[in-house]
């Protein structure tokens, strides 16, 4: 193995938790997986067994203590994240955290305090960056083949709703799934996003709304530089993940479509079609999950800076607390009211 | 000929009004036109040389006077629209009528009320309505195949501005060039337009901020179901004229892309590629303008009511009244707050 | 009309000479249609009266007895091209003959010897040179975006096969059908094809094959620069008709698909899928007959040589003949084996 | 792990075997690389190394010998394949190797004679069945979706060709190139291919001639069942790895076309492009290689058949023969001929 060895420890073993230590055991080149701990003893126990980690538990601090770790890949849920990033930094761990870091801007900005003080590596898991089709319209962006950009158009659906109790502790559809889009639209154009105007309504099930949420939105952003962005979610698109977006500037216009499990056109005498699209963020983004970690691992080997660092998370936050309150107040936001 | 002939005249033969004369004399089954005015005798004459119509001059009354004609073309000046549709009306001629009617509410009602009065055919010519791409996803929407609609995208964009001097007299880009697509966000949806959220900026060329104008606009829309819409507009795309609309809704999405010159694709070793989207609007929408005054004259042979009714042609100008509005204040705006 | 007006009289008012005579009365500037004759008095006389051409007949001869006329477009059958292109040529009218010219060699160098004699313009009516799509591959051999090339393919399948019996008299598949495509593998290479082999079978209606035909073929070309060609037919496509060309070159490749009524995507439970394409050839080759009876009209103008010589035509009656003889020994046959 | 673990040795460590170990190390979950052999001890050791694999050395023997291998993947030169099949089987070892089996016919039924006695399981490498585009392709064809297939097109061009020291070793364009799309053929059609004729030449590079090979080829192929199939050949495609699939049957078609990096396309006033399709095999069929080998251990576990037999493996064999004398007598060769 030429990659100099790092050795990590995964804090939450549900579904993203068992993703990345799946990815990190087989596909990350260089990763060594020595432990993993989950507050439920039999998830943790599961991860460990079916992935040959050394190690299990069910309490964090066992990973922080431990003296091979270098670096925490943080999945536990996301009012536990703050706490264990400030004790992961104060252990001086390296820090790859889920998305959100918070849902509070103080507590998140205790937690990124306590990183910049400790000097440890922090990365967030808005994996999107790292999909191929996205890279490619960033890189467009960038280089400037589309010239300046003027208008941005996100359009993001999700194949059915999550069920009723999990929409109850979301904490709203922006912070639980716009917050994504949100990252997305800062991250295809190089000016901060300065205010916004959200509407929506219930369109999927009436349930989401008694649950106090909503369902189908629209977001309109302005950046510093007099671009427009529009984010179109809903939790319902029937024909499957639906994950596009395109930005229009002074010398052109890049898009990029839905990602597919092949490229087959059947023509019969009923239409020209192909199958849908993949269903969902597993499917779709299988890619971008190995990638973001292993620019995790590079960043650390390499002293390079977070590919995603803690204040540019920070901002879809903020974000979404802007839209709720473009929501309650049918009004446009500026993020500087929010802080 | 099969079909019963009828006799038609032209008010105004500048671009447009050369086209429709062009299409009725060559490609209109059962048209007859047999006169052509233009306040600038050289092009009324023009005109009647080049298509060889019987009769010309600089004064519309001839047509009204004129006992064969059944039905008027009016693609004259925008503010000459009500008089002459209110003089029309009172000889009892058919009327079909560039867009916008007028861009003064009160005048477009009286000539409204004049119409009604006399009750000859009247239809405004939202040409886009004839496309066969944006009629495809009319179709999805009415037939259900895309369920109930939720959410609209309008992407239109012309590939350069016109002179400063247009933009100058042209009443803004919401009543020049918006207007369109307020049409079509009324056209794709049967539920009413209520409220509006407008913004924009100058990006394309100073001049036009400095002609009081702008450039590039974004609308959010929200129909009286709950359904939103966007209409992002650009004065400049320069890869040629960006016509394209989805409509997404609780059974699916449809979309239509642009419009080719061929559909070649060329890989070579710098790219795959194809040619760029037809330029413009007489390149993309030369069927629709021939399918609408198709349809003029079908409506008026077989008693039809008109496909684009004066009623639904005042409504695009009550919406780029309001996102005028909406941008000098920066908030929505109500449709009801304007008349 | 700046034009210089074009006296024509059509011969044969069938289905396709109805459509020619269509184009001339109303898309084409400058033609003046003056006579039309078919052996059946009621076809000529409905097509006259349809279109207001001023005089009809059951004999061609009127036509070419007639002063004014300058030019005949013939579309009788094909068993009497040749004596009419004898008589046109010797009474001095241009002459647009629908395809093929004769399916006997001698008959048809009889002709074109005429023709020469005579030195009116020639043209056949391989309406698909005219298409957009295939002139954009054209031009990018031409232009050498491709290079040198290679490869050429050729899809060419009907939307259902014809009555069984036009079938006995339509002299086979090879002569009926893929003459077209054999006219096009000349059209995209500036290469002389110098042998070929066929082969196929009957596999969709037994009928055809009692009949003596095939209906499902492929037949393999060779260009005198080393290139090849495959072309691919069957006379059924359930999605309809499909007309789709590649050309692959040392410096890349091009390749047209087939024409649709509109290009709305429609995505829902069940697939992505957009419609079917045109039908068939009235639908899908619409402008290709317009522009070929346009280049006609303006070759004669300005003395240019004929889009489509009588050496061009002969061509692809020398290759039906070859797939003739390859099909029934199984060999491959050089063009020179035949005339 | 649930999947009951399988023991494996590797026999060659050239560019594909170090593919297949480092997927089996890494991606293919429950196998076990126990040692890797080569001719050349520093790639065998270097492997070993890499990969973490126990053990390694120079004679494939050892594999053979091992007690816990169960077994092996051939990927030593293809002189070198029928040896090793036949004592690897007579050493009771489950067998994968690459293909060709090895391009004489008595060698191979040698082989197949030694596995077929033995009882293990023996697959050859066609890892093309294994791409989800193909699979796709196969499905439609054997659900009835298009119907009774009639015409086969398959495109397969390299991005460039290899050293001319590789080209004369390599038997051929067919036994070396062709062959995949020779099994690509019999995959999609469930139908013996009973005749073909081949033509080809010399077109990217004089040095593949002088080497006594071709580098642009197509072949004609007939299924029994009265089917034909094209198969287009070029070394050398500038614009990358060209590898599409079309079936046209009775009740439909379908096509596959190439693999991209990403799906975005770039609109500028130059054109409307995408990047360049995936460059070569290693990347287009990367996730074919992992789904092959997990089909084998698949079938070895379950005691289902070869996904690639060796019956299967042995036709493309008989084909590349028939097609070089195809070549060289200029007409149609029954496979019947061969063997």
């Amino acid at each position: 193995m030429d990659l100099l060895p790092l050795n990590l420890g995964i804090i939450g073993a549900g579904r993203i938790g068992q993703l990345h230590a799946a990815n990190l055991r087989h596909r990350i080149p260089g990763a060594r997986l020595l432990m993993v701990t989950d507050a439920i003893a039999a998830a943790a126990e599961g991860c460990a067994r079916k992935l040959g980690i050394p190690a299990h538990g069910t309490d964090y601090r066992a990973i922080l203590d431990h003296p091979d770790i270098q670096a925490v890949v943080i999945c536990s849920p996301t009012d536990t994240h703050t706490e264990i990033i400030q004790a992961a930094a104060a252990a001086g761990k390296h820090i790859f955290c889920e998305k959100p870091i918070d849902v509070d801007l103080a507590r998140i900005d205790a937690a990124l305090a306590a990183v910049k003080k400790s000097g440890v590596l922090f990365q967030v898991g808005f994996n999107r960056r790292f999909d191929a089709n996205f890279q490619r319209v960033r890189t467009a962006v960038v280089q400037g083949e589309i010239g300046t950009p003027h208008q941005v158009h996100i359009t993001s659906r999700d194949p059915g709703p999550p069920p009723i109790e999990y929409i109850r502790k979301s904490g709203g559809i922006f912070v639980d799934m716009t917050i994504h889009d949100f990252d997305m639209a800062q991250f295809l154009v190089d000016s901060p996003i300065v205010e916004l105007y959200a509407t929506g309504g219930v369109r999927v099930d009436p349930a989401i709304g008694e649950a106090g949420d909503l369902d189908t939105v629209v977001i309109l952003l302005k950046y510093a530089s007099g671009a427009t962005g529009i984010i179109e979610n809903c939790r319902q698109a029937v024909y499957g993940y639906d994950q596009r977006v395109e930005v229009f500037g002074s010398a052109g216009t890049i898009r990029v479509d839905n990602n597919y499990p092949n490229n087959a056109i059947l023509s019969t005498q009923a239409s020209v079609r192909r199958d849908l699209p993949l269903h969902f963020f597993l499917d779709r983004y299988t890619d971008s999950y190995i990638t973001e970690l292993n620019d995790f691992l590079g960043a650390i080997r390499e002293g390079r800076p977070s590919p995603v660092s803690g204040e540019a998370a920070r901002v879809p936050v903020v974000m979404a607390l802007a839209a709720r309150k473009s929501i309650q107040e049918n009004r446009p936001v500026r993020l500087a009211e929010i802080g």
